[in-house]
This record gives C-alpha cells, structure tokens and sequence, in this order.
C-alpha cells in the first residue's frame, strides 16, 4: 500500500521477457491467408517485408520471450513508466470508483509506439537489414520508428500521408530531427505513387496508399524492410512491457483493476495494457471486465463482422481474420487519426470473440469533454486517440455513483495530446462535428 | 553510485523548503527603488500587484522557507523529476565528461515553469484572490499559470503578445484547455492596450506592452493580482526544488558536478538549478564553475553593464540593479523566445558581479546543431531556450576531450521543444540565421 500518486519502479525492473499470450488462448487463432492461394501463409511468404526473428514471433507458441539487452538499454531511457493514482480526477468526477493510469506519454515520442518501434528496429539491425521504410498518417508511428531508427543505427524513410504532410508539419519536422527521410505520399517514388498521381496529381494521399508505397519500397531494395506500428501479434507482443510493469504497481498500490481499459484503433496500444491482465482471467486467478474503446466514426469491434479481409485498402496483403468494416470502408476524418483504421488486430478480435474483451464506441464531442475534463484535474492533455479511453473511464466512474459501488478502474494513457491541439481547438470553437 | 540511466527519488524526496539563497550571499544584494522617489521599494508598494506572502518572500531572510502541504501534494503529479545520466550523448560527443541532466520538461505543461506558478496561485488564492493576470509571449509562462490556476481553482486571464497569438495557436489552445482566458496584445480591454491601438491597430504587440496590461488589468480590480514567471527573487527562490533535487539524486549517482549549466533569459531556471549547489560554493564546501548560457542575440549578462533599470519597456515597474541591455532594447526575434528580455534577475547579476558564476553567449545556428546532436542520442527534443545550456555542455565536452580531463557536467533541461518545431524546421531548412 502506498498513498503516493506516481507508482514507480526501478530500471531493474523492466521486464525481460514480452509476454505472448498465444499459448495461453483457450482456442488458437485462425492463421492469416495468401491473397492469391486463400491458404495459410508460411513464413517465406513474409520474408521479402519483415525479418526473420519477427515472422518468427508473429506465429511463436513461446509464452515468453526475450527482450534483447540492447533494447531494455534504451528502454530506460523511459521505462519503467509511471503508473498514477488519478486521485483529482477521482474528486473532479465525485466518484467513488478508484482510478489508475499508466502513463506511455513519457516515451520522448509522446507515445507507446516506441516500445515496438526499438524492438522491430533492434531486430531489423541484426539481421543486416540498413534501413526501414513505413508508412504514417498524422505522424504518431512514424516518429516513434525514426527516433528507433536513429538510436539503433538504422536509415528510415517514411512515407506521410499528403494531406498530413501539409496540414501537420510539425509531426514532420520531428521526424526530420530524428535524421528520418520523408516524402509526401503519393510520391513519384514507387509505381504505386506514381499510378496513383498519373490519375490524380492533386491526391491527397490514404494511409492504404502509404502502406503500398512502403511495402513496394522495402521489397525492392535489399538493405530495406518494412515495418508496421500495430494490428500484427508481434507489435501487441512488444507493447506488453505496459501491462507487465502495470500489473507490479497495482500490486505495490495493493488493488487490482476490476475494470481495464484501453483505445482501440489497430489494437496495440489496448493489447499492450490489456494481455498480461488476460492471462489472470484466462487462468481463472482473477475476475474483470476489460474494456476496448472506439470511435463511433469507425466502429470495428462494436458494428464490423469478423471476416477475413486485407489489412491494407489495395488488398494487397495477406488475408486476417478480424473485426472489419471492410477494406473499402474510408472512416470520416474525425481527430483521432490514430484509430481511423477500418479493421483491428486478429488478436484482439479473437479476444472479443472468445468473450474475454468488451468494445465500447464513443463520439468525439463527449470524448472531448472527457479529456478536457481529465486535463483540468490531473494537467496532461490526452491525446484524441487516449481521450476514448478516458471517456470509458468516465462513463464506468459515473455509474458507480449511481450504482454505489466503487471499481478499480485501470486504463492506459498512450500517448499526450502537444500535436494534436488543433483538435481541441476545433472543439472549443465548436468547429468539431461532436457527433462524428 | 548506480549504473541507472535515470535518477529517480521518491515522494517523500520533494523538497520540505524553498533555499533560500540571501542570507548566505557573501555581500547583500542592492534594494530595488521606487520608479518615481527613486528610493528603496517598501512591501506597501508592491500590496496592489502581489500577495504579501510573495513580497515577504521577495526580500525574506529566512535560510529555508516552508512548501505549503497543497503545493507539494500537487508538485507530486511530475515531482522529482528525474535526473539523467547521458551516456548515449556522451558516446555521440565521444567524450571523457560524464553528463548528467536535470528533466524539468516532464512537467504537464512541458518546462520548469510550474514549478512558481503553483506557489504563486497557492499564495494569492490563501489572501482571497480570486484571479490572476499575466503576460506571456511565445507562450510557455502562459500555459504554466494557467495550469497552475485551474489546479488550485483561480481564474487567469493571459494578455499574450499579438504576434505569438497569431502565428502560434497551440500555445493559446493548450491555456485555453486549462479553462484561461486569452486575449491578443494590444487589447481594448486596458487602456494601455487602446493607447497603443489607436496609434497603431495593427501593432504586433510586445513583452513590455502585455506587462503593462496585465498590471493594469490587476490594480483596477479588487479580486485579481499580478504574476511575473521569472526575475524577481521570489521565483528564483520556487525553482530551488529543482536544485536541491538534483544534488540529492548526484548523491545516489556518486558524483558532485564539477559544471553546473543552465540556460538564462530571465534566470528562474538558471536559478533554480543553481542556488543550492552555490550555496556550497559559498560556504567553501564545493569548488564548482556555475554557467549561465545566454544568446549572443540578446546578451544581457555577457555585454550588459550591471545598472538601475526598469523590468518592463514602458518603465513603470520598479526600478531594479541588474545586467541590461537597456529597457528600451528590442531583441532580434531568435528562437529562442524565453531568452528574449533585455535584462536578467537581480539576483543572477548580483551572482556574477560576486564571481561565483559565468556567463556564456551562443549563436542560434550552433544551438540548434547541438540540440539535434542530442535529440537524435537521447530521445528528447529540447525547446530553443534549453538548447543554450545543451551547446554549452558540448563545448564543454569537446574541451574535456581536447584537454584529455573527464569533469562531471550537470545541466538543467528546463523544457522540450514539441511546441517549437517551427523553429526546428526553419533551421533544417536554411531559413534560420544561423548568426542571430
């Protein structure tokens, strides 16, 4: 027990192992499909794009595995990460739910993203591979990767989607300070770029188009792979230093959440908070309800069946079976741009079909009155995406007053809001559609 | 002695007193006068602006001086913030110091500046006010006070400079957030702002000018007093957490630094930093050479005679002995905004005059080099006015290694840059001038 606000822990207490929950699911997951053959894809399939070490991890049944030393090394440059009581939160609500917060603000790229970017550069690196190539949309992934890439050694180049590109330069400058390469995506850099400009040189660019650019690019180079910022059970394995680390400060805080919850977009940083708790449900030790939340604009988990379907919007990559709004499906331009994705992580929507997870949708008007809410009582400004999250929180702590009980609530607070001021701008000015 | 990349202390570790550094000053500091009688200021003087808490503090001679139980149970939402060892930097400059630095940008609001602004909403709301006002130009204090007002339940009203107000929204945005009001300087609302308008309607504004509004804003109303986030005594005297912090986390690391850097515009965080490690320089305990890295655009303390000067433009507050450039001096609009202002706190001149401490000018153009250098080796980007002390600590580096010695350097890293990128960008760009 501890009455301190900020539970932290010490560098050696970084966890050494990410957690894979893979052989802990009571049923396996279906296995992703060639676009071509519709049959399992093997681990060759993949090589052209990702190395070896990480296809491995994609499929692996080990319930643990190794962090690298080199990478724990630069994890302390902000791991462990706080884990807070949010006791003027709690008062601002009048609540009697207790509630907790991880921080993954603190990584200098202002998010969680970092977590896997370090390790995915890290096993790049080994591999002999001397430069990474991805896509970004509003820019969260692809700084996290180019400060990975500059603290490992590696060249990056990111593709930016146009219109971000020329509507949120300061996402861009960061990048260019990490030493990354970035082009505005179209770009007459790749066939697919230069297609796609040929019809339409005014394109403002998708996060679809970026992902054919940066896939196109690694597999013609030798020296360069690609590399992806969520959905993939690799990028979730990594992102479980958030929830091992979370689960040893609720000990030292002496509660454990009754209720969990996270963000949903792509699903890491949600799988990142929410596995290691899974495995006390799943192992029947503890009981509690684990809660992903989503923007209405783009509701996978709550309105998308689960089919198979592409991770990308040209179908060009293997088939995975998830929560899809279709790969067609273009999500309105709400101001979480991190969760506009119009499926989810297999793993997460194996999750939810197993019963193990709930999802929850939400407006960005109340989500907004939410995160100004939190930054009035607690000082940090949520990102939008991290702003879902503390809506969830609010809506669960409300219902405990009206219902007397009093939850332990854990959520995830991914990433702060200092890029993304121009949502709340919107919202204060009433610019912002608080029903999309 | 620890091999942690981070120093971290514990609650209980926030620091029981602000040092207080006067009555250990080896001669006393000259009294500030009355503009008009050109005599020494009595505390009645200051009542219509300040709390007389503050103005006890401004001239006490008091060793230590207690925090209020509020204003530490609130500092515990970013407090201690940890030290760093740079190792990763250090194997960047390939040098034989050992760097350490002080992380004040993991505040909520991204710098050192909460630190005052939370003591000083504290003491203005136990004497019933009920709102302050402020000035702010790029931003920074703005946002800190704001911060500060809303966690302590006062109102702030904010005259930012025009010109900051136009062309850096997110500043405004992020106060704004914190439940302030802003308004763009000049105003209407005071009459020194209409006296300016109806000369000029189209005045970009200034320090100076926004001082003279919100002082105005203060006296004319019963229920609002002023705030000042750097210069005085007072302030200098709030930002001493972050010293005496880092000499007990020097402790943990078994080094005492032999270089002490901060970067120094009006010299809160220079002071902050500084005053406890002097304090055994003084008493002949630690030799140790303490720098204040200024820009050679606006060098008040290496070109400034040390004189009688007005801290604002107009020359109506009191008049103060200090390092400047004169009141009438308008700095070159450098980057580094914080550092903009023609004098320096008379304490940090008296400092100098006395020889315990130096004072170093940098260009932009070499600033900026070495913030990049350290943004791509330790992760985090620093703000503009913070790369002063970082190009200080490189060029003590390199003379380390040219003169084959290994010093401990300790800087403080005041805040981060995520909301300067533009000036990042125009420094990658070649639009900076490099010798401004």
């Amino acid at each position: 027990m501890t009455t301190d606000k900020k539970i932290m822990l010490s560098e050696s207490d970084i966890p050494t192992h990410y957690y894979n929950i893979a052989p802990d699911l009571p049923t396996p997951m279906e296995p992703p499909l060639h676009p071509g053959t519709k049959k399992p894809i093997g681990p060759e399939d993949l090589a052209p794009i990702f190395p070896m070490e990480l296809i491995k991890q994609e499929v692996s049944q080990e319930p643990m595995i190794e962090i690298p030393d080199e990478v724990r090394d630069i994890y302390r440059l902000y791991r462990p990460s706080p884990l807070y009581r949010a006791r003027h939160f709690e008062e601002m609500l009048d609540t009697p739910a207790k509630i907790y917060y991880k921080s993954e603000h603190v990584s200098p790229v202002g998010s969680h993203k970092l977590n896997t970017a370090l390790m995915q550069a890290w096993a790049n690196k080994q591999e002999g591979v001397k430069r990474l190539a991805t896509e970004t949309g509003a820019g969260q992934w692809g700084s996290a990767l180019a400060c990975a890439c500059q603290l490992m050694g590696l060249e990056c180049m990111v593709y930016m989607v146009r219109i971000s590109y020329d509507q949120k330069p300061y996402r861009r400058v960061m990048m260019k300070t990490y030493g990354a390469d970035i082009v505005p995506s179209p770009s007459k850099l790749t066939k697919a770029g230069r297609a796609i400009l040929e019809k339409d040189p005014d394109s403002p660019g998708s996060l679809g188009i970026a992902i054919s650019e940066a896939i196109e690019d690694a597999v013609g180079r030798d020296d360069t792979k690609y590399s992806l910022g969520s959905v993939l059970n690799h990028v979730l394995l990594h992102q479980t230093v958030i929830g091992q680390e979370a689960k040893k400060q609720m000990e030292i805080a002496g509660d454990y959440p009754d209720i969990l919850i996270g963000c949903h977009g792509g699903g890491s940083n949600f799988g990142g908070i929410a596995l290691p708790f899974l495995r006390d449900k799943i192992k029947g030790k503890k009981d509690l309800r684990v809660i992903a939340a989503e923007p209405g604009a783009c509701p996978t988990l709550t309105k998308g069946p689960r089919e198979y379907d592409f991770g990308d919007t040209a179908g060009t990559t293997p088939l995975m079976m998830m929560h899809t709004l279709g790969h067609g499906f273009v999500p309105p331009p709400v101001h979480a741009g991190g969760l506009r994705y119009h499926g989810s992580a297999p793993l997460v929507s194996h999750l939810l079909n197993e019963g193990l997870i709930e999802a929850e949708a939400y407006f960005q008007g109340e989500v907004f009155e939410s995160a100004v809410k939190f930054a009035q009582s607690e000082g940090t400004i949520p990102a939008p995406e991290t702003a879902h999250a503390v809506h969830s929180v609010v809506r669960h702590a409300e219902r405990a007053k009206e219902e007397g009980t009093s939850p332990v609530i854990l959520f995830n607070f991914s990433g702060h809001g200092h890029f993304d001021l121009s949502a709340y701008d919107a919202y204060f000015s009433g610019t912002m559609d608080p029903n999309a």
